[in-house]
């Protein structure tokens, strides 16, 4: 084991950048822990002549990553190049072909191509990891595959989109409506080239994904994931739910179920002192619950070149060391399809609706609420205009069938302006 | 891979009957997380007929935790006696020279003998493990020995005692002075045999030494712990603590100076509204602090049936996947001793006396402060009886050693009453 483990990075952003100053500024730390040097070979990536800020002189360079991937004197391909298809996937499956292990900070990929490629690296003998793919430096992913093993976990959570828990945090903070605080997030280069991958929840989501996957050893399955993203969020919705004690927070939930797996990732109402609802800002949480060690919560940086490369590293360093982890924590080609449940268990709801000022207004909104079988908890008007009148109300446990039923039924009173506004409180 | 891996369990108290209940009902699902099944061979305890509300039939048994350790069939001897010496010591000795691997809750053992145990397992080359035995179910050493393997790590804090975080959260809450909380914690089974391991700070203590080690690539050395226990702490200084914003908790915090390695595992001050300071009752938190992945968080139960075993399966997972990790992270032999270091960074403290109530009192203490190159940042006079009053200083930054010259002054003063009590506020 004292030969150098030699890999090859893809993909030379701010994460390639980092694990190559990584590398050049710890070589003796790392082969003290790893039991044997760590060595960049080659590296690739669009651009041979921009300045990274760090030197790559003494690697090979492959303008083409399928041949960065199959090189000769690469052990381990280290894919940091992003995208669901494409190129990364391409020298993925050529990497594994060729008997390469592989290391990914790719979560589309892994979400949407995830059982394909573990069947693959199976086959073939090798491995593929992917701790900086979920909740950037967070360990959540060994957490979850090694130490939480010997639990049935009950339910895994998290906010895993730092730029989706800024806008909703600085939206409170400095009390600016959504478009406003996107905008900024826009101009501070927070948001992804498709803000809908972090705005919309997909990216969340594809993380989910992949916790769900080794949580309940079943294939990834990114498609069942319940998507709702945070664009719907007002600035009055954010000021309701901290004037009732609670956050909004664009927040991942998988729970395996007798009806099925449910995975959703939506906003949804936190107690504001709970861990999750204190969370402010760019930072990631993650809670994982099994029923041998109860509640786990694991919070850090969620991105960033720092964080997103120690989280790389981590993963180099492990197959450096010899160990050989099944990709989603047993083996591929045992994994079953979960049946897709929808999030129907019965939780209480907020509800914000503009109520047009006229007698016995409120009168038809509960009894269209009553008829569906939902019961009243709280009930506020929160402000008055000369013709409507916005109302939250919070319910009692309902089911989400129940509520949706109401929902539809809402416009019909003719006392309802625009769309009904509905988001779950969540029991953290 | 599909051979069995075969465990044997020394000792069956709350911990050994939470592994021997997880063993029994989990076949199926360890077995496809391990990629082969997990057997429980033979156990020994102190009793054999005692009812531990599960079912022993099919093991064999041993009197002699030795003879346990050195069976033929046990791949894995799993300690869960306890006690740095005697049987636990010796049986581990045993399993290692007898060609087993060793899982061990036994911070103690590992923290008096883990560097010779780690020698002596590296030489026969087996490995040790010992999750469960740093802040329970959290998977914390796995977190530090691999999670941050690419980092140097530049602080690790804990508070990893649930009966003192219990004493100290239920002294703020109810009002109750020390006495008082720390009988009810004797009544309710919270303290060990010997509370001063507890309320002293040794057990914490001995936690702290291990993940040091892991952290800077170290010997374990527990002597070089600075110890401090919460018998001190008073329901005055709760109080005022929280109205200043902070609350006092056994804080165990490790770093490498240009001096040395500071370990210390004594109360401070920390802010309120901290993840520390929010932790409330036996619920441990560890802050793993690294130069790339910034701060990490992980909070869980530090102690318990379920919390406890978990840990020990994720090592006997660990290992029956084949993975050989190093006990501390890197190779024993190699680990050099750090020059320890008093916990001399400046930090402000919190200082609390009672004055005898005379003309220019309050000027003497200042001038005995000022003398020692102490400025003060606050100052708070809380109440007032007949002949003397509590005074409550918070100092800017200042040097332990000053603090230190200037609390030797103190008594010379003449108008302080009793002994003056110092807290370090710590930086969170």
């Amino acid at each position: 084991m004292t030969q150098p483990l030699r890999i090859g990075i893809a993909g030379l952003g701010t994460v390639g950048t980092g694990v190559v100053k990584i590398v050049r500024q710890k070589a003796n730390l790392l082969a003290a822990r790893a039991g044997r040097p760590i060595q960049i070979v080659a590296v690739s990536a669009r651009s041979r002549n921009k300045d990274r800020g760090v030197s790559l002189g003494g690697y090979g360079w492959e303008d083409d990553p399928v041949a960065l991937a199959t090189r000769e004197d690469v052990d381990v391909f280290v894919e940091l190049m992003g995208g669901a298809d494409g190129p990364a996937k391409a020298a993925t499956e050529a990497a594994l072909a060729a008997g390469k292990d592989v290391v990914t900070a790719n979560k589309a990929m892994l979400a949407i191509h995830g059982q394909d490629l573990a069947e693959r690296a199976e086959t073939a003998g090798h491995v593929i990891r992917f701790e900086a793919a979920v909740a950037g430096g967070i360990p959540v992913v060994k957490a979850l595959t090694e130490g939480l093993a010997g639990n049935e976990v009950t339910r895994v959570m998290g906010v895993m989109n730092g730029t989706c828990n800024y806008i909703l945090t600085r939206m409170e903070e400095a009390g600016l409506p959504y478009e406003d605080v996107f905008e900024e997030a826009r101009q501070l280069g927070y948001l992804e080239a498709d803000p809908n991958l972090d705005v919309g929840g997909i990216d969340a989501g594809h993380k989910l994904a992949l916790l769900a996957a080794i949580a309940y050893g079943t294939q990834v399955n990114f498609d069942a994931v319940e998507l709702e993203g945070i664009q719907q969020i007002s600035i009055e919705d954010i000021r309701t739910a901290a004037n009732m004690g609670f956050r909004i927070k664009l927040l991942g939930v998988a729970q395996m179920t007798g009806r099925g797996l449910e995975q959703r990732m939506s906003p949804c109402l936190v107690p504001a002192d709970s861990p999750l609802g204190q969370l402010q800002g760019g930072t990631n949480m993650v809670v994982l619950e099994g029923d041998a060690v109860g509640q786990i919560v694991l919070r850090g940086a969620g991105a960033g070149e720092g964080p997103t490369a120690s989280a790389v590293m981590s993963d180099v360093i492990e197959i450096a060391r010899g160990t050989r982890l099944t990709t989603f924590g047993q083996p591929a080609h045992g994994l079953e399809i979960a049946r897709p449940a929808r999030a129907s268990a019965p939780a209480p709801y907020y509800l914000r609706m503009r109520l047009i000022d006229k007698p016995g207004a409120m009168a038809k909104v509960a009894t269209v609420l009553g008829d569906a079988g939902i019961s009243i908890d709280r009930m506020r008007q929160t402000r008055h205009d000369d013709t409507t009148a916005p109302v939250v109300i919070v319910t009692h446990k309902t089911a989400r069938d129940a509520l949706d039923s109401a929902l539809r039924y809402l416009p019909g009173t003719g006392v309802v302006q625009g769309e009904a506004v509905a988001i779950r409180i969540e029991d953290v």
